[in-house]
């Protein structure tokens, strides 16, 4: 689906795609600065523990919010078609300042709330103003374009990444998670290769991307992003190798950025972290 | 050291680093095309097993050359210092149209061929126009800068890797190899953010990287070549970042080469196969 409307007055509430892992880090920098958008201790957080089959994965969540120190946090069980269409539940998720998917399979997330009210009422409130974040599976359900599956390795073999349609926040990124802990340049590359429309994000575990309703992306937590950005590509092999074979690609562009660096979609620029962090000359 | 002066009048010959495991593939595409350089039927090839442990390494691949069809090709088998002065071994590299320094573990060649008149000998003849070619460690040992060992994933960390003196035959690249494999190119994007200067090469198994003396490098092999060029580096935090954080870079271009592809080290530009290769549209 397309990025829904905005209307005009609106502004839309940030999208935070999370590497993963965020929840065994101690400080919960990326957790904390969530809260922080959604309005602190007037925060109402909806956790959306739909991609995960384990049973406690939405009340952890809940307790790390309430942890942080939130108005109030709820795990949404949307585990069938069926639960998406729930008046109560809905209504919850109308409350809610902030909407947290956790991690799991991203396909359990579009299979069972691709096209449900759910689905639309997300959308809706994100172009209002809602912020909503995803952490792995949820991270990668995200945006329009999503890795459904896909092999590992540094370089990208045609056929190594399935795509499927997300939740599309934004058509602006394609999201790849628990990017450096498990080995996945070759199937961000080859999404990427596909429509270098799209930047893709490497997004490392407890690291999360804060981007804003002005397309600029903010770097927050211990890890990287990698940013692969395709837009001055100049060659590409993928429209004709076969399955298997390594794909030909020249031109991509590409950031490693950590926390307090940006990157603006809209410009495709990287912008560093200050110079001021910079401890001066050996003397 | 600084590669070698060549001498008015003469050609360096071609430096071949190769990402490993050519030798187990069928095809053996990479050392038929190493020995028809080489002289084909007339070539005479010295095999340095310097780098492994094992013994049989060096008289594996003198069998390798020999059923590819050479005139001769001989175990030069330099195992400690010592035996990096012996006349007679000395007098037989003299002879060769073509130098294959095998795998194992690249500061064993450094340690023990760094500084005797084996290098010399190596480095002299490369700039007469003899070619030279290494896999695996022997790739790596290559070039002036040589990644002595470091540490797998996707994005870099300061400290990831460390850097070593090479036999410097050329000092545009610095290689890494298994590329795909074992998960290198945080290390690689490390070892250019020191000084982008150089080129990283990043070289799958079975794939080699044929640098002619026009520093246009051609790829051969089933593999992909992953090109790291940071000429158009904006910025690197690795001059202040501590060990083990992640290090933030931006303006690194990529290109993930195929065969047939080629790499202009000198205008460090990539030259993609050709679109001949493309099958046509679907009709």
């Amino acid at each position: 689906m397309s990025p829904p409307k905005i209307r005009e007055g609106n502004v839309r509430g940030y999208i935070v795609p999370v590497g993963g892992a965020e929840q065994k880090q101690r400080d919960g920098r990326i957790l904390e600065r969530f809260v922080a958008l959604c309005g602190g201790k007037n925060a109402m957080v909806a956790v959306l523990p739909t991609a995960s089959r384990l049973r406690d994965t939405g009340e952890r969540y809940v307790k790390l919010f309430e942890e942080i120190g939130v108005k109030s946090a709820v795990s949404l069980d949307f585990d069938e078609r069926a639960d998406a269409f729930d008046a109560g539940k809905l209504a919850e998720l109308e409350q809610a300042t902030g909407i947290f998917m956790t991690g799991g399979n991203q396909l359990r997330l579009s299979t069972i709330l691709g096209g449900t009210d759910v689905a639309r009422v997300i959308r809706r409130r994100n172009a209002e103003g809602v912020h909503v974040a995803g952490t792995s599976a949820g991270a990668g359900f995200i945006s329009e374009h999503m890795i459904a599956f896909g092999q590992v390795g540094a370089t990208p073999l045609a056929g190594m990444v399935t795509l499927a349609p997300g939740l599309g926040l934004t058509n602006r990124i394609v999201v790849d998670q628990h990017f450096r802990q498990r080995d996945r340049l070759g199937r961000l590359l080859a999404a990427v290769s596909y429509n270098p429309f799209v930047v893709g994000l490497g997004l490392d575990e407890d690291t999360a991307a804060f981007m804003a309703p002005d397309q600029v992306i903010e770097v927050v937590g211990s890890g990287a992003i990698t940013v692969v950005d395709g837009a001055g590509l100049e060659y590409s092999s993928i429209s004709f190798v076969r399955p298997g074979e390594p794909v030909c690609i020249t031109g991509i562009k590409l950031h490693v950025l950590v926390e307090g660096a940006k990157f603006d979609l809209h410009a495709r620029k990287a912008i560093p972290i200050a110079d001021a962090k910079d401890s001066g000359d050996d003397a």
